[in-house]
């Protein structure tokens, strides 16, 4: 293991808190592998980018060398909204929640190591517990300090119904980390109260209390709202590398610093770097290319994330073709034709010789792509847009 | 059984509310016996007055034919005070419960019908239930609801803290009703919001909803707060004859009325006799041992009832004995001593013949009690106050 300053500085790299640090560093002194806490939904997962920030922050400690428990919270999914209101929470059979559980093994494995990783439900102490037992946990916690969760508080003030079993889910939650042993606990900003929870059921139930260590809710792709799938606003790490990098280069400059912070595996120098060179007057859809690179590369492959760029500049320079573009058809015949007469057939060019000349000069694209070859033949059945210069467009089909 | 107005107004007769008259009305019109839940405490109980003004109410449901579910809520008591906080509300064991429950019913059976008496824990059902059944249990209430409760809003408004499973325990409490089908549900007014959690929960768990029937509750000796063993105001059903005719007699006339509204069982013509003539000039002492003597005789015997008013008149006008009365000894041999004689010799009268007409004008009295028998002879080996006229006293000891 790496030496405790040394850990501790890249743990606390992009996390929003950790409570207790003095605590935590004590844990990391003993050089005994912890045991690290993460709670997930048992429903039919579709993790995207937001998840992953937190999924990060699991491998580093996997990579620090310690133990990741991977929890499903699949005791209260299975119970679904036990008020019946919300249909889109039906009860989940356990046969699904073994479904989802391999669903989500399948995508968390892109990021962690499954030979470090645990992955536990909570149904299987949670069923155990009787209905008094359900009274003692109960007891651990009063009215008044579980309405200072921020949800709860707003939703009181504004007269919105807060059923009771509400306030069994935090201590439920909390529960998890008695029965776990966990000696840190990860979660988003969001879950800072949930994650507080664990520590004092801990206290309570006389055992050493948890880290905690909450990390930033990544924005979506419009900048303002959480990244989540219901809002659209998602890239899912199941999504095609067209998909993720096309999305990626669609967010704002500003946006791409905040998610370089939270995603990136660069280190921070180099990240440091790149900041320099746009305050330098670099253009930043260049870095903003290089991370989309990184990323589809973690989620499908190195070529992927080459190939992904490539078809995204391709696409790019399409989109810049003008609506009422021709449309010309040649007949080729079986021999094909080559790619001067055809500029020459469909128009682009007065004569084969300037197309020649033309593409000696880098100034056709076939497809968004500079056409090299002058002796390049295209053969019968094809179709692609030909551009010549910066304003002639033709879209060919050949028969 | 009887008409179902007749029942309906019998019913009624000191009740504070029913909830609603017109769905109990229509159980009673359906001629079968209802079933009528009310719930205990299962610490040892030490019944007094305040609690038979609702036994005397499960004891009228009986007479009415109906079935009476006496319920000890031994779940939750068996839990104790889950937060460790209150060392007066310790865990009880199943031994205790049940000795409890015994002692109960040596009591409540002075009252009620043993035979039309069903007595019930919910700790048969209550374990049963899974921390998931827990869960869609809290799941019928919301917080501000719960929130409304008069203790509940006092207690959050004042800052005292509410643990959260004081929640549960409405809920449970209402949930009884769920498993005992009850019919109707009675209890003191500060339980309405509890027997309504009933109605509500049987309408959740897709049963009839019982009917809620609250009684007074009856206010200790002094009048002002509600009858306690804590606070030392109550009568117990368990006090001697003596000490429940004379904490009866220490009342004040005003909280004479309000008790024999809800204990006594004489008919309503009749008190209304007692109102008349009292307002007729009537000293209301006369009446409150009429209704003294009605409660000692249906704890103890008729006898007993008689007794202690005989006591109560003796100590009551020994209280109007001048403290340094004459001690007298008189030598009365095998034959004893005629009353005129002992009266001349211990001083009290000057002659025989002025004993014999005291006597006859009703002025003398022994131990309080009016002297009618000219004859009566006193043997040797008693002691007795005797009295003569207003002023003059002697304790005379006869051998």
């Amino acid at each position: 293991m790496i030496p405790v300053q040394e850990a501790l500085a890249e743990i606390k790299r992009g996390a929003e808190e950790i409570l207790v640090e003095s605590e935590f560093v004590e844990k990391l002194e003993k050089g005994k592998p912890l045991r690290i806490k993460a709670g997930f939904d048992p429903t039919a997962p579709d993790l995207h980018l937001g998840h992953t920030v937190l999924l990060n922050k699991l491998k580093q400690f996997q990579d620090l060398g310690h133990e990741i428990l991977f929890l499903i919270g699949d005791f209260t999914g299975m119970i679904g909204d036990p008020t019946g209101k919300n249909v889109t929470r039906k009860p989940l059979t356990p046969e699904q929640v073994q479904e989802n559980a391999k669903s989500y093994q399948e995508q968390v494995f892109k990021i962690l190591d499954p030979e470090k990783t645990q992955v536990v439900f909570n149904s299987h102490w949670m069923n155990k517990l009787s209905s008094a037992d359900m009274i003692r946990l109960a007891s651990n916690h009063t009215v008044a300090r579980m309405l200072e969760r921020d949800d709860f508080s707003k939703r009181y003030a504004g007269g919105q119904a807060i059923a009771i079993h509400e306030f069994l889910y935090p201590l439920i939650q909390g529960y998890d980390s008695v029965e776990l042993d966990a000696d840190v606990e990860l979660g988003g900003t969001d879950q800072k109260f949930n994650l507080l929870m664990g520590r004092e059921l801990q206290k309570a139930y006389g055992k050493p209390q948890q880290t905690i260590l909450t990390m930033p809710i990544l924005e979506g792709l419009d900048g303002v709202q959480k990244m989540s799938k219901s809002l659209g606003n998602y890239i899912g790490i199941n999504d095609s590398p067209k998909d993720i990098f096309g999305k990626l280069m669609s967010i704002s400059d500003e946006l791409m610093w905040r998610y370089i912070d939270l995603l990136s595996f660069r280190n921070i120098n180099d990240i440091q770097q790149w900041k320099d060179e746009v305050a330098a007057g670099k253009n930043p859809i260049e870095i903003k290319k290089d991370f989309a690179v990184e990323i589809v590369a973690r989620f499908h492959s190195d070529e992927a994330g080459v190939e992904a760029r490539q078809g995204f500049e391709n696409q790019f320079k399409k989109g810049q073709i003008p609506d009422d573009i021709d449309e010309v058809t040649l007949d080729v015949g079986g021999d094909g034709i080559a790619i001067a007469n055809l500029l020459k057939d469909s128009g682009l060019t007065v004569s084969t010789s300037e197309a020649l000349r033309m593409i000696k000069q880098g100034a056709v694209k076939s497809d968004g792509e500079k056409v090299l070859d002058k002796n390049l033949k295209i053969t019968a059945g094809e179709e692609h847009i030909f551009q010549v210069g910066k304003r002639k467009f033709a879209k060919v089909s050949t028969r």
